[in-house]
């Protein structure tokens, strides 16, 4: 992994920043449009030629009956189900933190003021198909739903010729989801967004996907409400020769076998540490199945900066904003009050990163390219909106009359000034 | 206003799902991808052309000096510094309610886990130029963003040949809006999200604009976070024969004459009421000054439909899922359980809409078009982040390991597996 030991004006420059690969593509615009006009049209029946078309196989039934789900269930691995059932205790356990409540106030004499927390009423998931459907993903998008009140979680997933994978529907089990329909990518979407007669339209859908399912995404936002567009994975590592090499060299790895576009980063003040780390991950790669994705990752990605101390490390690091963020130092928790930007954040040498992925129990859909800036982990606040509410005497009212007309005025909208108005005039309309 | 007395389920049919009046515009969508690009170039000249060719004004300077604010404010009709004093300190009051903290789990033995909120480090705000500079609307915009803890909250708002609104001033001045910068359009938002020689880049964009501007949202978004898209007002009465028609009229109006697209909607069980109403408005219509507006909006979008009861108003009310709800029932407190989708509700005879608008104290940038099924109205949350957190002790790490590997192998990450496992080999590297 290439070290860099530009003084930190330069590193800000150089890798705070990262050049968008993943540019909008026309063509897919329209395709996707097209498709999921096809789908509002033709409900369905679209859905059938799609899966015909895209995915070779031909479906009469979308659901999958909750027989297969059982049946997966019963011939699965104990040592799996243990794996999810932990993951799932734990993922509980953390996400009912942040459950909100709502409030109400009375303080003003004759005014009550509040809020009602309310979840969403339905929710779609997208599986992806083949090697990246993850069942761990499923409990991280699943129970934070569950936790804020969703009545109705569905999954959608692309129909494969032998059937979708047995861990999948494993978690859809154990995580809870009322409904597993066979169909995917932006037709998937299109469904879950405008319903058919089959699939419910709900009224946010999460889950990663291929570019068509982001496109298409981007396309129903508003009609629903989605979750983040993920890019590639990202790991930064501050750390001093404390830490161990090997360690963080593995951790390093564990994010840049994601993919190719993955980005491992480490941050160091000292150029030893540096070094070690650049030839534990050539070693460590030699045996690691999936090299060649992390390899690219490394090689064309990542990085190693050297910086004079920890607090430039921590200085570059909120620059960047990563997906995850490795404090690999002594006293870990100490360094809290300086991480500004980070999606979820791995403090000191025990806390690997995958620990997250699967076990600790915070969410591993987390904000990428930056975005840490402004977005949030997936949470239960993802699945619940807010709706205001406030209640008034006449009496109260009466004294705030001339603060609202005052100000109805001022923005020309003598409407909303009468109707204030109408409450205190004779028959009812302002004489004004 | 044209009276519906269909069944249930037409009415279903016929008014819960509007028709999207907004189609996008390709030629838009390019004028405007070109200014964003054009801005991120070249920032300031680029501001300073468009500002000659859009706004027909010469800028050397964008920013509107502190002392041109305070002269405003120092020259502004005490009723007005009142009105908005009152409304702040309201929002202020309601506001701090929805204040969240983060928290420390140490539930496990061995295990730290948490979650910190921050806030966003600087957040814009783009205020229209001309009659729809609304002063309220920017004490809703700043006041979530100050309780947060944003530190940097900038202005941007079109340049005028007669000088920025003394309204708006003043209204900057009292939220606290630390930086007013003159400049307009898709132009605006391109400098807020990359960051010009003279305006600082933001992490999130709030508030309203022309086509142009919500366009330009929509490109920049994940560059930087964006509040919603706004649509057209509207407005939704629950109202039985207890309510007085010219109230309710004069409700119904106070939104219709925000746009000709705004929807103002009553739902009543008495057919004699929904007459009663009608008539109010022709009345009410003839001395509005803007009647031209609200007209059309009361003939093409609005409507009155008599429902067999109540709780079928509530139905049809929640599948539309209007902006502002009025309950106009006596006893309304008692309904705030059958609503399941408003942006903000306002209960009994006195709480007239425009009370919301200006000084109750809950936000009034609201979802539209249906979108408070799964949006919520603006609030605190909007301007924080959330990080997480954990620490691990090695010996509660190693209670994970098998389920972490295990989830692992079945994901294909062995790299993952290892990352964890390193932390209890010899040499800190798996053997497996």
């Amino acid at each position: 992994m290439q070290i860099l030991t530009q003084p930190l004006n330069e590193l800000l420059q150089q890798v705070a920043t990262r050049t968008d690969k993943q540019a909008n593509k026309p063509e897919v615009e329209s395709t996707v449009a097209a498709i999921i006009d096809n789908v509002r049209q033709n409900g369905d029946a679209a859905l059938r030629d799609y899966s015909q078309q895209f995915d070779k196989v031909a479906l009469t039934d979308f659901q999958i009956p909750q027989a297969a789900i059982e049946m997966a269930y019963e011939n699965a691995d104990q040592e799996l189900i243990d794996a999810l059932n932990l993951a799932k205790r734990n993922i509980i356990s953390y996400h009912k933190k942040e459950i909100q409540n709502g409030f109400v106030d009375a303080e003003q004499p004759g005014v009550v003021r509040g809020e009602k927390i309310m979840p969403l009423a339905a929710v779609g998931l997208y599986v992806p198909g083949g090697t990246a459907a993850y069942p761990s993903s499923i409990l991280m998008n699943v129970i934070p739903a569950k936790l804020a009140g969703v009545n109705k979680i569905v999954m959608v997933t692309p129909p494969q010729a032998d059937g979708v994978a047995q861990s999948v529907l494993v978690a859809a089990k154990i995580a809870g989801i009322d409904e597993v329909y066979q169909v995917g990518g932006a037709q998937a979407i299109a469904a879950l967004a405008y319903g058919t007669q089959t699939i419910p339209r709900v009224d946010k859908i999460t889950g990663p996907g291929n570019i068509f399912v982001a496109v298409a995404k981007k396309q129903v936002f508003g009609q629903v409400d989605i979750d983040m567009i993920a890019g590639p994975s990202e790991i930064g590592v501050i750390a001093d020769e404390g830490a161990t090499a090997a360690q963080v060299a593995a951790d390093l790895l564990s994010q840049a076998e994601h993919d190719k576009l993955a980005r491992p980063m480490l941050v160091t003040p000292s150029l030893t540490f540096a070094k070690q780390v650049s030839a534990e991950i050539d070693e460590q790669l030699v045996t690691l199945p999936r090299r060649n994705i992390a390899s690219a990752s490394v090689e064309n990605e990542g990085f190693i900066a050297v910086v004079d101390n920890i607090d430039d490390a921590f200085t570059l690091m909120n620059a960047i904003s990563p997906e995850h963020l490795e404090v690999e130092l002594a006293d870990a928790m100490s360094y809290l009050n300086q991480i500004q930007n980070a999606g979820s954040v791995f403090l000191g040498y025990n806390a690997s990163e995958p620990v997250g992925d699967y076990v600790a129990g915070p969410n591993h859909i987390l904000p990428t390219g930056g975005t840490a800036r402004f977005f949030s982990p997936l949470g239960v606040s993802d699945f619940v909106k807010r709706i205001q509410f406030v209640d008034y005497t006449r009496s109260a009212l009466a004294k705030e009359v001339k603060a609202i007309t005052t100000l109805a005025r001022v923005e020309g909208l003598e409407g909303h000034a009468r109707a204030v108005e109408s409450r205190f005039s004779e028959n009812g309309v302002s004489s004004k």
